[in-house]
């Protein structure tokens, strides 16, 4: 068997860590420390450090350092599902993270075929990663990844898997039902309507918890309606139809509390078709807040934000902690936020 | 300076390559290579020793293999501007063309900012990556990445540089043009208008030329509208409102191509509003083929497709053969596809 020797792409043998340490008037070590973004050190000694090797063009070799340390400074995403709308602001946050880290990040995606997540694990195995961040579409409960060494950090974000000492990261989902349902009764709705996408995704059932417990605490004089079916503009419009059309005035609902904004928008269309003033006679929120729908829709539309930057953003913090080795688990809900439009501005 | 030893994560030392030639009857060199998915062997030998390395468990160290060879079997891609909707379906090909062949991608975002850009180049080099993709949100001139290494493979996707040595895969958006134009006078149209985005997009720029190439070719009454302004479905309303409200009929527009889904369905539904009927009296074609966009406009948008997720496709084939060492260069435009839906069904 011939070897074949690596090609020098550089094209030549440039500035050791040894060069940037004695400029820097720091040791090996530290000087180690400050460009691995790894170890305590005072800020200032770490900016130092880095600005030196930045003068002196300093280009460590990673692959060999990773052998002769615990750190290969990567660490894997997996998708379990396509990426898509969810997963990107999310994934924009990690990156941020992390490259503030000077981390790099594997991108993979098992588009929900196990066999794919198994070879994509094994890959990121053999790459040394220092962790891994699990993401799915929805929020839905999913076996953990794995076999997995011991000891490898791994964070799901917007994702739970079942398995109590896994650390997870998703959305108050249910807490974001109950910012809409008390909006909805500060703007005088006391009809409400939750319509909603299919009961197979877990989201689906965290936010019609929350419209039912939230609808049990405040004064309406309606227990409310509920209405399940897809995630599209077409059954915002047809649940209208179903609600409105040949319904006594005063059975109608006043306020439509939307499963996301595609829902909404469709309902808001209806309304409008029917020449039903919104917000005159019926408010309207959505969920997710995709500005491609609440902005376009006629009137724009308030809807729920999930932060999903934010979830990314203590995703990757958390992460780069479990690397440094503290140990977190347990799920954890960030909070949603209101964000308020047209469709609920009395 | 102490060393850190690296963690061995599998708690184990596991099968070797020896063992895998062996149990495959075939020499280390040949199992070397049906493993790294490099030199020429027939494709039973490599499928033999791949099953043989699967039945008994062997996973390679990648990095320590990486320094005894020339691949680190790894890619990055740079998107010089946030990830979105357009880079989405060219990420998910060239995840599925390297996925196939045991490649690992890094993901970096630079945001449209050099020194950031800088900084992901800088790590990705030191990780030894043996090609580069750089794409953008709209194909527009960019500076080309760099200073980079000879002989690093680099493609450009939905993405030019000022460059002519370099490899640049887009849509053929002119193409794009001509196929909406064509359709258009098919189903009868004779004075047409085109409705897009701001002409600072290249995009832009290059659809209106397809639509005067395509308009000076075929047979219409009227030389054409343009109208130039954002890429929104507010402004699919208001470029509505320009072309009919107090416009005599024989100078109205009766086929609508425009430079978005948006703000084809904008434009739908101003013609909606005015009891216009598309596509009866106005026909419409869109551009992007975005689902959410075509199928919740009422009726649902013909439209124009750029065929991103071929464009990743032949992306990531053309990478693998430039790391190959084979050469390619110069702007390739793939073709346009015409999607055809109601907004043109007469």
């Amino acid at each position: 068997m011939t070897e074949e020797r690596p090609i020098d792409r550089t094209g030549r043998h440039g500035p050791t860590i040894r060069d940037v340490a004695r400029l820097a008037g720091v040791s090996i070590g530290t000087a180690s420390k400050a460009l691995n973004a790894n170890g305590r050190l005072k800020q200032e000694t770490r900016d130092k450090v880095q600005l030196v090797a930045r003068e002196i063009g300093y280009r460590p070799n990673d692959m060999a350092q990773s052998l002769h340390r615990t750190r290969s400074m990567t660490v894997g995403v997996l998708s379990t599902d396509s990426f898509g709308r969810f997963t990107l602001p999310i994934f924009q946050a990690l990156e941020e993270q992390f490259a503030d880290r000077g981390i790099a990040i594997f991108m993979c995606n098992a588009t929900d075929d196990p066999e794919r997540e198994r070879q994509h694990l094994d890959q990121l195995l053999g790459k040394r990663i220092d962790g891994l961040v699990v993401t799915a579409r929805r929020a839905d409960k999913r076996p953990p990844v794995g076999p997995l060494p011991p000891g490898l950090p791994v964070i799901y974000v917007y994702s739970q898997p079942d398995d109590d000492s896994a650390l997870s990261l998703i959305s108050d989902e249910a807490g974001g039902s109950r910012l809409a349902v008390e909006h909805l009764r500060q703007v005088g709705c006391r009809r409400l309507a939750h319509i909603t996408g299919p009961e197979r995704f877990e989201a689906v059932l965290e936010r019609k918890r929350g419209f039912h417990e939230a609808l049990a605490l405040e004064q309406f004089e309606h227990p409310g309606y509920y209405l399940s079916g897809k995630w599209s503009e077409a059954w915002g419009r047809d649940a209208v139809a179903a609600l409105f059309d040949g319904v006594a005035e005063a059975q109608r609902p006043d306020g439509l509390f939307c499963g996301n904004d595609q829902i909404a928008r469709g309902a808001a269309e209806a309304l409008r078709d029917r020449g039903i003033d919104v917000p005159g006679q019926v408010a309207i929120v959505g969920f997710d807040n995709w500005n491609v729908m609440t902005d376009a829709a006629r009137p724009q539309l308030t809807s729920i934000d999930m932060n999903l930057s934010a979830l990314g953003h203590e995703a990757g913090r958390l992460l780069v902690d479990m690397i440094g080795g503290n140990t977190h688990s347990g799920i954890r809900r960030l909070p949603c936020t209101l964000v308020v439009r047209q469709s609920t501005r009395r």
